[in-house]
């Protein structure tokens, strides 16, 4: 397995991506290579800093960069020696399992679209977000903000792909797929929820267990909870500021301290041709290594291969 | 001024109901009188066991309850003696100034709906939610789930109504109107939000701040941050969660315990011939006496006068 790295991408890079990668390194199988995408000379410079062997890593130099402020599309096509351009370039044609970065999110997801696509049959694919659980379990979100408008067949279809993240990635056998909505009953909710929740009832995709309300996201004994990437985007930015205004009261929690990105690794994006995941711009060294080990697991669960045939 | 309350709604009815509204009284200026709408025998032997004089309240007898569980629309209409029903013909007849509840929400829109009616020109009235910030204030949000499909004039609407809400309960002078959205420049968002932001920027109707996103609820700028009722509706219960986590991590912190709904009161409907409040169903004493207080200084506000002239 190779699991390409942008180098250059976050507001710490290229330091704490290139010390995430060593910490990645020392806890990952002999089989797994980490190709670092970016300015080599800088890559370089910190390993020697850090006296780890160079050739530990595959280095892949690259002379530009797509910032934080760049337009996506626009940075995309013409920063074409860009990390994050050549990392989906080399992703597209095999040379890595996975590509990860915690750079300007829509080049990553524009990039996703433009060169390793979406899995033919999935409408659209979607990015998952992670809430701790109380019983020390973990519910997925989906959709957490690459579709801020979806109709029924679309979280619908998010229903397949997250019960597949869920089976796959996190080991549960029989994942239960929730519907965030604003009620118990069924025919609570908007317009998109209600018939969502009439598309989901009986579904043989997946184990539909109903409604998932706002006060339910923390206990919730859906594995997977389908919803807009509107709401999962306001939803998932106001647990980070839970977490935010618990660290700041000075509060230390081990519940809560899982709510801490660190912990979590990156977003997956669901329902491509190939495994990619995103982390927090935010991202020190920690993160950045969970984000690899994540991306390990990823590719592991060869989703997209599981959902060209589901979805053939 | 006369406040009716629903003696029979919400979990530990009557005996919160009574007890929250002799607290209340002792909290109030003479000059409010309080009525009391439900089973005179019950109230007349809680106060009994109390020992307050019943003559300080007005006592209004009915005989049928709208339990939690009853359709909404039809059991306003068919429980003619409820106390939710008696209630709201009271004060579409002016016996009352304002009606408070903590029984069922549904019941209670529809009652709102059928007898007091929208103010002229309002497209859609709305309920408003309460988020402590950081620095001691709180933000409304409006919508918090009547209207689970909003269109952009709507989402408009809800700025003026919120606005004047902060304006004439929260005495701010010039209240900022947020936008809720997953990006802060304006071209983000859902097909929607990007209507409202365009519709919205340079209002005279009030001072438009821009786009809110989930991580700024708890520390935004914004004095009303407008939503559609479904996002509304998710954001508040997410809150409610997290209160009831920060309780069951036994955390004890003055700003968390701001998230508890018990100092809050209760919801007010915007946008409505009358003033008009609803509680959480498990209020308790204390919930009650801040719903009934707030009731207070909604009434003072006198905002369906104003609205009907802004709205004319």
């Amino acid at each position: 397995m190779n699991i390409g790295i942008d180098v250059m991408g976050g507001d710490y890079a290229p330091n704490a991506i290139v010390l995430g990668a060593i910490q990645a390194y020392k806890e990952l199988p002999d089989d797994v290579k980490l190709t670092l995408i970016g300015d080599k000379e800088k890559v370089l410079e910190i390993l020697k800093a850090e006296n780890f062997e160079p050739s530990n890593f595959n280095l892949v130099h690259t002379t530009e960069v797509i910032s934080m402020n760049d337009h996506p599309a626009k940075a995309f096509s013409h920063k074409k020696n860009s990390s994050i351009t050549v990392g989906f370039h080399m992703l597209s044609k095999g040379l890595i399992d996975g590509f990860t970065s915690a750079g300007n999110t829509g080049a990553m997801l524009v990039g996703a679209m433009f060169t390793v696509k979406s899995v033919p049959g999935v409408i659209r694919p979607g990015i998952a977000g992670f809430f701790p659980k109380t019983n020390s379990k973990t519910t997925i979100i989906l959709d957490v903000g690459l579709n801020p408008d979806c109709k029924p067949d679309v979280l619908y279809q998010y229903g397949i792909l997250g019960a597949n993240y869920a089976k796959h990635v996190f080991q549960i056998k029989k994942p239960k797929v929730g519907l965030l909505n604003i009620g118990s009953e069924k025919e609570k909710g908007n317009l998109l929820t209600k018939a969502s929740h009439e598309a989901m009832s009986g579904s043989t995709d997946f184990e539909f267990i109903g409604n998932v309300e706002g006060n339910d996201l923390y206990n919730t004994e859906a594995d997977v909870v389908v919803c807009d990437g509107f709401v999962g985007n306001v939803i998932l930015k106001q647990a980070e500021a839970v977490y935010k205004l618990i660290k700041k009261r000075n509060i230390a929690d081990e519940y809560f301290e899982r709510f801490n990105f660190e912990n979590i690794g990156g977003t997956p994006i669901l329902g491509i041709n190939s495994n990619v995941t995103i982390g927090h711009g935010v991202s020190n060294a920690k993160a950045i290594k969970n984000m690899i080990l994540q991306t390990q697991q990823v590719i592991e669960a060869k989703l997209p291969e599981r959902f060209k045939k589901i979805f053939q």
